[in-house]
């Protein structure tokens, strides 16, 4: 697993937890629906600016999205 | 103040800290010096396995980086 698919699993995560289509997730941080489904699969890593203006649309710190990536990363080596 | 500007500022003083020059952390992190300059100097938004990468070859998480990044904004915001 890389960051960036681990990144994507997590943003789901969020944005579903939150009743945000991937349409107004896009359009609260400024980026096309697409874009979105890209990240969230884990096929674009973000950049660190994207990644602080999704934090925002989300109502979360980017270091704990961050953080969640992490953990999951550790998590994963553990169990494989 | 943009996220990759700071965090370029963070990097350096990290980078220093640790004593490396551009060239050792970009071998160390598998980039060219040019672009360790160029994420220093916030002409280049790191993207997240960028960011990864670094904070290893650095021997901190990503999590600790981003919440510099996000305690410097937060300062620069209040300060200005």
């Amino acid at each position: 697993m890389t960051p960036s698919k681990v990144f994507g699993q997590i943003l789901k995560e969020f944005r579903i937890e939150r009743g945000l289509s991937q349409e107004r997730l896009g359009f609260e941080s400024g980026y096309h629906r697409t874009y979105i489904s890209l990240l969230e699969r884990g096929r674009k890593s973000p950049s660190l600016n994207t990644i602080f203006k999704l934090a925002e649309a989300l109502n979360i710190t980017p270091s704990a999205m961050i953080l969640r990536v992490e953990e999951e990363l550790g998590t994963s080596k553990k169990s494989n």
